[in-house]
């Protein structure tokens, strides 16, 4: 029986649309908008279209949002002092600078910059040490959209073998720490299969729930796959396609024709984690002016 | 062929040694000692026995160290303040809250209100996000004994597949973040199997290596193990003995004699994760002078 299609962008519009009705409300009662400020540093097209993507869903849910359009050769102390500038400005509850920077930027630092309280992103140390401990966090915007898929498509995780590909710090590593978690909707047993594991196939076929992030094209074939497992692709690959108006496609990192046979469920790309990210970026966003408001009033 | 029995006791002096050496260098050069605070409270006896322990190992290494022993009762409140001031106390150069705590405490709150930099537990969650994106930050001394512990056995985790037993923020989670990551004895493909993990022989006959941090008394038996597996124990747990003096043996979470006849190599319960933890804790607060130092010559 070929798979149950994981419908991330119908889900990821169901979040908006709950994110939207709860930022309304928040404005009936305290007068104040989610606010998110965006830093684009140099001309990466990806990222220009990242942020146009996401500067839009902010339209559509009513949010604050601004765009810091900064030259590619502006310093770190520059982007560093623009950041402070955001910390403090108190219309602004989210900060997302995107990613990668130029080289003569440390990224790291940067991103230590931002106010942890404004970190919409979960990328700063605090955050990602509060994730992995269990404590109450931002959760960063694509694992939390895994989870979310999962959950809403009535998946649940706990007893399950997750296997992750991948340990990149915005996918892999937070993932699979926040499907270890003693929680709901996580409690799996989790492996970590990277560049530096033998036997890949080994792994992928034990899984019961495969979460793909490896940035290679169609890696993943359906013989790799354990039959009824769930399959996340978290891949993004432009592959050549001459057959089509642009020149390329879209493909995942599963190769899905194939995987769909084998799988009982699967995320297509794109319209599967893609939507998600922006949604729960969204849904950090209001999040981070709920613990804005609490904190002034704490103070006051 | 039974098992190398791996050496704790004898691999923490030589890292004693090491530390003692560089902390009288840095003596020489700087004229500072390595200083290390120890927050004690309530009647705990293991906690004691621990505090003592560590203390002694101060002593040993020349480094100076204090220790504030507080009444059960102490508030929250009382507690912050003793941690602000050993924060800046210049003579201080590490703290270390001993765990657990008495329950009207939030360790929590008090694990974060120490200064990152003194905090050579590792345990704030800056030093964990830290540690799980791969920064320079202080390992906690459990997990950062275990890899010390291969790496000094010859055994190199790189490629192999490393199955945790346990998701403890002391022990499972931090091992598992440490070993996957992409540098020199760690790049293992590791998995964590937990409460929550459904067949846990299944996984641990896979391990090539097998770390077990359950709080299990001998949980884990020869038959469970893969011939020719490195077995590393964790667990510390007291068992009843009628036939020794005390009427009690400390034994591992792993049944010593069938593993014995199974494994490659193995940690015995006591003396070899256990004096890990003391060795690479003064190896931290070694490190943690050496940062403040470098912070003072940097702000003048």
């Amino acid at each position: 029986m070929p798979a149950q299609i994981i419908n991330g962008k119908k889900i990821s519009e169901e979040i908006k649309q709950e994110v939207k009705k709860q930022a309304e409300a928040l404005y009936k009662e305290t007068g104040i908008v989610p606010g998110l400020a965006f830093i684009l540093v140099g001309d990466n097209p990806a990222s220009k279209v990242y942020v146009t993507m996401k500067g839009k869903a902010c339209e559509e849910l009513g949010f604050y949002s601004i765009t810091l359009k900064l030259p590619a050769e502006t310093t770190e102390e520059e982007l560093l002092q623009k950041i402070q500038n955001l910390n403090s400005d108190p219309k602004i509850h989210g900060i997302l600078v995107q990613l990668p920077l130029p080289s003569h930027i440390n990224e790291q630092k940067i991103l230590q910059a931002i106010d942890p309280i404004k970190d919409v992103d979960g990328f700063h140390p605090v955050n990602v040490g509060k994730l992995v401990i269990g404590l109450e966090t931002y959760l960063p915007c694509t694992p939390a959209g895994i989870q979310e898929l999962l959950k809403r498509s009535g998946i649940n995780p706990s007893g399950k073998h997750v296997v992750v590909l991948g340990r990149s710090n915005i996918v892999g590593k937070p993932i699979a720490n926040i499907l270890l978690q003693k929680k709901e909707w996580a409690n799996a047993t989790v492996t970590i299969c990277h560049t530096g594991t033998k036997d890949i196939s080994y792994f992928t076929k034990q899984a019961d729930i495969l979460i793909v992030a490896m940035g290679k094209p169609e890696f993943v074939k359906g013989d790799m796959i354990k039959p009824g497992a769930v399959v996340i692709d978290v891949g993004v690959n432009r592959v050549d396609d001459p057959s089509s108006e642009k020149g390329y496609k879209l493909v995942g990192d599963v190769h899905f024709e194939s995987a769909y046979e084998v799988a009982s469920a699967i995320t297509p790309v794109p319209g599967g984690v893609g939507p998600m990210t922006i949604a729960m970026l969204m849904k950090n966003t209001l999040q981070a002016a709920i613990n804005q408001i609490a904190v002034k009033q704490l103070s006051n």
